[in-house]
């Protein structure tokens, strides 16, 4: 089934330990899109300025993107983001944000992004989520990432919104603010009471874990040596979290399908870290996911060994 | 075969969220001896003082824990440590330390506790680590915890001591510290070429990883509502996963035994936490670590599926 992003279109200026670059094409829907788009058809809803070139519709282009309900407002500039990370890769330390056109987005959805089987809603107000999710009546699986930012500000409007979607992606620190509640079965267990059957944790280096109907999953990040730049890493993980479901095209997936979604979300993510911005997505291929997710089985595979002598 | 394990005995006095206990039975080498009972005959070397009393020997007694090495000073008192845990449970906070006996500490040995065929030298000086891993000759397998402390003020006998163990279980700030490496991978790698081939790393709420020659196995913790008291846990992890290991008597574990000794010791030590000090473990039973394994296998499996159309 097609998958509809709503969600940011940025330049990112990026420093960190291993280089920087400037004005990369970056952007939670663009990180979502170019991952979701190895498993399905995407559909992207975002906003850009007149400073959106061609190589930057080139990059959604190659993967397959459909961008044909990118706004573009023609003398207006793009978001930008300048931010740098350091030895602690887990933390984006903010330089200057300019939020340009996308101060006032309001998502425009033609009638085939509004008639996507799947949903996607990245990071931005609650408010203008739960208008998206309202409009996509035929969408049999949503799901929405959401922030720090707007947990302080509007939550309200983000359990309201939660309340309507089937699984909600945030990090630990998140969903322990959104809660108040720091034991993480805890919290998961308030947030599916709110709405939401299926709850997933980004914990950066330490992985993901799944809460849903049938308990608890939990995979480890992919070990990398290098993790050159984690922009983007999380849009990525969601990503391929959601456009291996949306690709099964079915609204009530079974464990096993959503286990294997965090899997394959978990791989996108992997690469996406590799190197700067969409960079490595980009030119990413099917085999180099499949062989990489076939590396995620064997790094967590254990089997039962009876003791030589009963334990006691 | 045998396990024979050096290291701290102690009185604990333990604050956390969840309420408070006065002078507990605790100490690296208790907690590991209880958590390797079930799987191995134990042989705990340590030392105390004229307070160590009958309650203390019963609970050692009762998992058969064989504590004919138990050096009693008679006027002397027990090694005592106050702390305190806040919302944050991987963290101990330090109100209080006694060293009392333990500070002139002189491992001794007897004939049967040096024959052993695995030795875990819990986290004490490095140089007595050194010393008692000399000793004990025909260990064909034998391992090491440290703690900052020791890598900040005695980094280059620890350096040493890593040279004659096969295995070291750090958590992973501490790796970061030892080897001055922030990236994980490299860190272990640093570390095996210092001697140890393996290399586990604790993660607390996070798991546990493994390093080894295959590369790299990574487990999560146990999911638990509730942590009440986290003192204790890295050393049944250390039990469980040294313990099982030295019953299957070999001295080159293979992968598939290193990974199930890793679940062994998170499975000990989720059942750790749950109560205070040795409570829970104390009165653990075989049958029970068995169905937890068995979640733990559950927790972390996951399948291959193919996508309806293939990727692209």
């Amino acid at each position: 089934m097609a998958l509809t992003v709503v969600g940011s279109i940025a330049f990112d200026s990026i420093a960190t330990p291993f280089g920087n670059r400037q004005r990369l094409l970056g952007g939670s829907a663009v990180h979502f899109s170019l991952a979701a788009s190895f498993f399905t058809q995407v559909r992207l809803v975002g906003v850009v300025g007149g400073d959106f070139g061609a190589a930057e519709r080139a990059v959604l282009e190659r993967r397959g993107v459909d961008f044909s309900d990118l706004e573009v407002v023609p003398g207006g500039k793009t978001f930008f983001w300048r931010g740098h990370y350091d030895f602690d890769l887990n933390t984006a330390n903010t330089i200057e944000t300019q939020l340009n056109v996308f101060a006032d987005f309001e998502p425009k959805l033609s009638e085939a992004s509004r008639s996507s089987e799947a949903l996607f809603l990245a990071n931005i107000q609650p408010e203008l989520q739960r208008r998206v999710r309202e409009q996509c009546s035929s969408a049999v699986f949503s799901a929405l990432d959401s922030m720090n930012y707007w947990i302080e500000n509007e939550r309200d409007a983000l359990i309201e919104a939660l309340g309507l979607v089937d699984a909600v992606l945030l990090n630990d620190a998140e969903v322990r603010q959104l809660t108040g509640q720091p034991n993480l079965i805890r919290a998961a267990r308030r947030i599916r009471e709110w709405g939401p059957s299926l709850v997933l944790v980004k914990q950066g280096e330490y992985g993901a874990a799944l809460y849903s109907k049938e308990g608890f999953f939990s995979l480890p990040a992919y070990p990398l040596e290098d993790v050159v730049d984690p922009t983007g890493a999380g849009d990525s993980f969601a990503g391929g979290f959601a456009g291996f479901l949306a690709a099964h095209a079915t609204s009530e997936p079974s464990e096993e399908l959503l286990r294997a979604a965090v899997a394959y979300g978990s791989t996108l993510a992997s690469f996406n870290v590799e190197e700067f911005g969409t960079e490595r997505v980009a030119r990413l291929t099917f085999p180099e996911i499949e062989r990489r997710f076939g590396e995620f089985q064997r790094m967590t595979q254990f089997e039962h060994l009876e003791l030589p002598q009963p334990g006691s």
